[in-house]
């Protein structure tokens, strides 16, 4: 693997290396203290994403990495200037020996990929691909369920332009026996061609009419946030789509809640201290998994040792 | 401690101990250089502070931790979609082993401290309090004078809303036998809480009604900056506030000139050259205290040897 | 050398030895990955250039420094509030042990040097020098031909505005037997101040009235971008200052291809793929020449061996 821009070129057993890698990270911190040291990586953002940086420059840095970083890339000179993207990579890829690119256009990942010499990895592109978001969500339904084969994930909120559900419920494809729930207002329903992939990947999918239809002994829910500015409907009540204490009382004390985060009212804070919610530990997920991404493509492509 | 969110949750024992933790670190300065390898410290900023980051983001480095940085967070993605603060304080320890926080809030800091695991350092809140920029004044006395029992310091200039002025004769009031005198012009009197808090802690109190009643064998003058959309009466002279070649003659040469900076015309450049003018050696003062209050801090959570 | 804020105040020997320790670098990268290990070096941007200052903290992380960074200091609180350059120069040497300045005042490394007490790398002077994009220029020339004697160089574009060829002209001036070509439209010719430089260190200066009037065997050609704001006669076409497949087809094949980027309609993308073009190679070879002046500037003033 030189890139990762897509979960749709990442198999079964890659993704499982992967995530072993990220375990033994995960055990032992100060064995990769220093494995990319002398490797200099970019943080390419042209839109500013706090979260997604932080978690990638702790995850350079706690490799042993120098870091180059530029948070929003949009608003500088280069670009202003009418500089083109592959022109960027092209002069970056002389400064650091990998680039995260973080761009507001769908294809940005692909054009880069194109150009580059040094591997390149999304870290989000425009309302397309977050692939490194679906990796770490996939490793925590395996850690807190201890595999991923045989699991059900309840997906809910925005169905229809949430990248991250996308990306999930892909990688989830990957496994064995594994039973989607889909729970929407009218207008953001999942799409037709991800229910025609899901189909074709053999997993089961369920479209829920009300959030009681979701059973109680699902194993994830995975709650994303809905920009009311989607709604087709303005009037349209999306009180249903938020979970709280009262409506999550009837859920398994197996059953873990998720969500890709930030998160504003449609998970109630006062769920925050319930040990099923781990969407924090979700999100601290992002070091291991990433330092395990980066780790093996640069071990991959520079042969270090 | 685990966090240094306030002047008022540290002792005299405690400041002692942190300042000769200091001045180890300034003779010693290779000595210090590894001793968080393998930590990362994250500085996050909800509004610009050049000044006080860079400083912090030296002391980090400086101790060998990795740095994850935003300086701006405020404008940046999560923030915008409406994440709280407290969510991106769980978010972020999962990042970094050590949160140093600037918010416009005066309340950031506690309300940090109420959800974090890992040690908060308020590296200032709204128009509240800025402890550690009280850290570097005190130190900074304590370098000049040789202790800190017995010292007058003039505070002059805007004592009403110059939050650096509080921190530090808070600060001040854990020693012996100190006497401030105060200088300003109508409406930017030091609030009465202040005064109060002075009376009981036994520090000596007095009211200049001209900078001519600062005695001219004061020990430093603490200068701070009037913003003019401050002063009560618009045509207020505030001629009178500024410190200049003229009327800085008559003091002593032991007399030292503080300013938290930055200097807009309150200190006249001509005085620059004075040895008595100490601002810059202040400022610089911030690398070895800061260093010294995270690793202290640091060794005392995470038992860093 | 302390500082290097011109390309006036450097000697050919000192260039030359510069380029050497610059080979090394290039060809033993791994010999200098700690060699400023201790040290901390800012990158203080007034104006934000993601290339320059991506370039520079590169070198600084590749040398093992560490790094404090801003990209934006115009925009920070300290100039807001009315600091001077001088103040904020005084201020971040307490913090780092070297600054490299991007200012969009012509005469601000100049103003901080004379307050500096510690090494100061222009990085970019409003209108003026821009002089390590002189450095690597040079160098790549040097690189390029096997030597810079003897070497002939067209420059073309925006001769009147154009830092990058003004600093890059006077570099090669230090060396025997140059001969420049200029071609530019009306209004954006070379000054006469630098035709009179050129006379003066007996460089050969031929103005050519056409892009057909450049020699085919020519070695170089530097080609810059024209704002077309600049252009007097805004009617003006500059179609004749665009270089592409077709036109450069006529030229030598040692006949190598410059520019200082970012580049936008001026050299068509279908000679990317040219071995002759150069211009990324070009800006690649930013990191060897600013990690030997970082490198050569901190061992003569703080003796790092």
């Amino acid at each position: 693997m030189k890139n990762f821009i897509s979960t749709e070129n990442i198999t079964h057993d890659e993704l499982e290396k992967l995530f072993r890698l990220a375990d033994d990270i995960k055990s032992n911190k100060k064995k990769y203290a220093d494995v990319l040291k002398g490797y200099v990586i970019a943080t390419l953002f042209y839109e500013p994403s706090t979260r997604t940086r932080l978690s990638f420059e702790s995850s350079i840095q706690r490799l042993g990495a120098g870091l180059i970083s530029t948070e929003n890339a949009k608003e500088n000179a280069s670009a202003k200037k009418g500089e083109s993207l592959e022109d960027t990579i092209r002069i970056i890829q002389g400064y650091a020996d990998m680039i995260v690119l973080r761009h507001f256009e769908n294809d940005s990942s692909e054009r880069a990929v194109r150009v580059a010499t040094v591997p390149i990895i999304n870290a989000g592109a425009g309302g397309g691909e977050h692939p490194t978001q679906g990796l770490l969500d996939i490793y925590t339904i395996r850690e807190y369920k201890g595999k991923v084969d045989g699991t059900s994930v309840a997906i809910m909120g925005d169905l229809k332009y949430g990248r991250t559900a996308h990306s999930m419920i892909k990688l989830l494809s990957l496994y064995k026996d594994i039973t989607v729930y889909g729970f929407s207002v009218k207008g953001l329903e999942l799409p037709q061609k991800y229910k025609d992939f899901l189909k074709e990947r053999e997993v089961k999918y369920i479209e829920c009419k009300s959030f009681n239809d979701i059973p109680s002994d699902v194993d994830f829910i995975y709650q994303t946030r809905v920009q009311t500015e989607r709604l087709e409907d303005k009037n349209m009540k999306i009180e249903e789509l938020i979970i709280n204490k009262d409506n999550f009382a009837r859920f398994s004390k197996h059953t873990y809640l998720l969500h890709p985060l930030p998160r504003v009212d449609e998970i109630s804070t006062d769920l925050d201290d319930d040990e099923r919610s781990i969407y924090f530990k979700q999100a601290h997920n992002g070091i291991p998994t990433r330092m395990a991404l980066i780790y093996s493509i640069m071990e991959d492509f520079y042969g270090v040792k």
